[in-house]
């Protein structure tokens, strides 16, 4: 196969396309308030122009599913997910303090880092959480918009609005829940498995695909169907970002190793790892997990404690249990041979292991 | 007149119904959540109480202006105005670092109280900003599904959705404009000017006004006259909010006296004074303009510079050269006898001296 999953039908370019393209408008309507927007407007570009675009893949697929023929107005509807990303990622690494984001300094260190090149008065930290906060609050924005002005049908944006509400809402519930897990520490399975469903199992791929499916008019049972492809994907997809976010490479990441370790993110594979701790196992965990001056000996330290509590076995074990659930109920669901096709490359690439 | 401008047609306790009713359904949704996100739902629906429905009854009568019944829809649209607003409040106060507003804790400092109080880990002060970050984005979203589900004809949503996107881009717009004029420091009447015209005047009246229009399907000579009528009260409204922020009584702002002078707004207030300052009235500006540490007395030698150099009178000069010349525009508009009275009455309360 020559092309990745998400380039199918070329749809990475086209939404990348779509995204400059809704800027651009966006960017001539910043310059009349004034040229001091020109940072926030060349900020967002740069930003968005990373990102896999996994959302729209999921989103575009799922229109497809109900038999009917992608276009550019749904491109650009599809699209509009990355914009509520870029807010959530933008958000997030102010939250969580997070230095870098896609290999590059995070939005609001950039602001940080302008001004103090332009040296001026007061906090450069707090100028940079400002600015991080208000583009955020602009993608978030401009997300709307950029779907209400796809070109697709007004009933067809009609039935795909509330789920693009519910979407939104269970993100930031979603991340609340995150950060909540954060500042009351513990270990527990069960939330964990919580936050990965609102935070990204239901967000990154099942209301994608519930979108596109409503765009198209699709009926309860296909919805249904992809509820049960999507739902796991999406806790696989979840599971392998929290390998990564440990193992991974930070080339390949764009993130510092250990960042999420330092950050003491709750993850499952952590809460795996506190389940079957000996007492000098938990010490390990105790002391270094959420230090931000963790250094890469004890990123080492706690990586060990992962491997040997079988953590990172039975997180392994859980994506693959997971990725195969996906693929028996998309067999079940009997799409066409291009949409399953398309679904299970997708489901692939969501859970791979490399970033 | 036994009803206040903003209670005619039991307008600000229908808006106030609208919104809790609002909440009540997306309470509901959270809970699906988890339990955890109680206090954020708490949280919204107590912010929410407070605020005086000014955005609101410029729609409204925005609205009425073209000669329309109102109806409890087209409270419900207006109402979502005020979602947009405790968004942008909730993240401002985090932006500026206030620790008041509405005379309670501003949401951060809630959030680290309950941080505080249940004893998590972590930077309590972290936590406080994460959730008001994220109580900030819930907010823009309602806001949306607020308008959207307001039970307004698809039709007039469909006439009102560009301006309801220009206008918070606009705002987000002009609190970074504001947030810059801060860090850039110096006092220049014309960026003064600017930052009222986009974080305030357009979008406290015109914008409002524009939006009930279209929602009635009103030409663009009526968009106009409420251009012409909007645009300088909106200024004006600024202005007497800067003056409140500087001279106001602490009950009735809600915020403490000199909060405004120890954050270092660059008003127009001050790019008066500045440009008419002694050398030694100069200094006592630099010196102590943005203290964060500012005391009552450093407030009061402030004051005393503003009005010592003509800064007040002139701020009030303009005020009331505003409103008057608002009041000519909408007198020339010859809209009925109903909604011109209205207007007249929002411009005076938009204007007075008390908050």
């Amino acid at each position: 196969m020559s092309v990745t999953p998400l380039d199918r039908d070329d749809l990475r370019t086209r939404v990348s396309a779509a995204l400059r393209a809704h800027l651009h408008r966006r960017r001539g309507r910043l310059a009349l308030v004034g040229p001091e927007l020109g940072p926030v407007a060349d900020a967002l570009a740069d930003f968005l122009d990373g990102g896999k675009r996994l959302r729209p893949a999921f989103a575009y697929w799922g229109y497809r599913a109900t038999g009917n023929p992608g276009s550019d107005a749904l491109v650009r509807a599809a699209g509009a997910l990355e914009l509520v990303q870029a807010c959530a990622l933008i958000h997030d690494d102010v939250m969580d303090g997070s230095d870098t984001r896609r290999g590059k300094p995070a939005v609001h260190k950039q602001f940080e880092a302008l001004h103090l090149a332009e040296k001026y008065t007061g906090s450069a930290a707090r100028f940079g959480t400002a600015a991080a906060i208000l583009l955020g609050d602009v993608c978030l924005i401009w997300a709307d918009e950029m779907l209400d002005r796809s070109g697709m049908p007004a009933d067809a944006l009609e039935r795909a609005r509330p789920i693009w509400d519910e979407m939104r809402t269970e993100i930031m519930a979603g991340q609340y829940l995150d950060v909540l897990a954060q500042a009351q520490g513990g270990h527990s399975v069960d939330r964990a498995v919580r936050v990965v469903r609102y935070k990204a199992a239901k967000y990154t791929v099942e209301r994608p695909l519930h979108l596109g499916a409503a765009l198209a008019g699709g009926g309860p049972e296909l919805t249904d169907s992809l509820s049960r492809y999507g739902l796991p994907i999406g806790e696989a997809f979840q599971l392998r970002d929290d390998v990564l976010g440990v193992f991974g490479d930070p080339a390949e990441t764009g993130k510092p190793a250990g960042d999420d370790l330092r950050e003491g993110k709750r993850t499952l594979l952590l809460a795996y790892a506190a389940e079957r701790a000996t007492p000098a196992q938990e010490t390990v965990l105790d002391r270094h997990l959420g230090d931000p001056g963790l250094t890469d000996d004890g990123v080492d330290r706690l990586r060990e404690v992962l491997v040997e509590t079988g953590a990172l076995e039975r997180t392994e074990e859980r994506i693959r249990a997971l990725t195969a659930r996906a693929l028996d109920a998309l067999a079940a669901a009997r799409l066409d041979a291009e949409s399953t096709d398309a679904l299970t490359a997708l489901a692939g690439a969501a859970t791979a292991r490399k970033a």
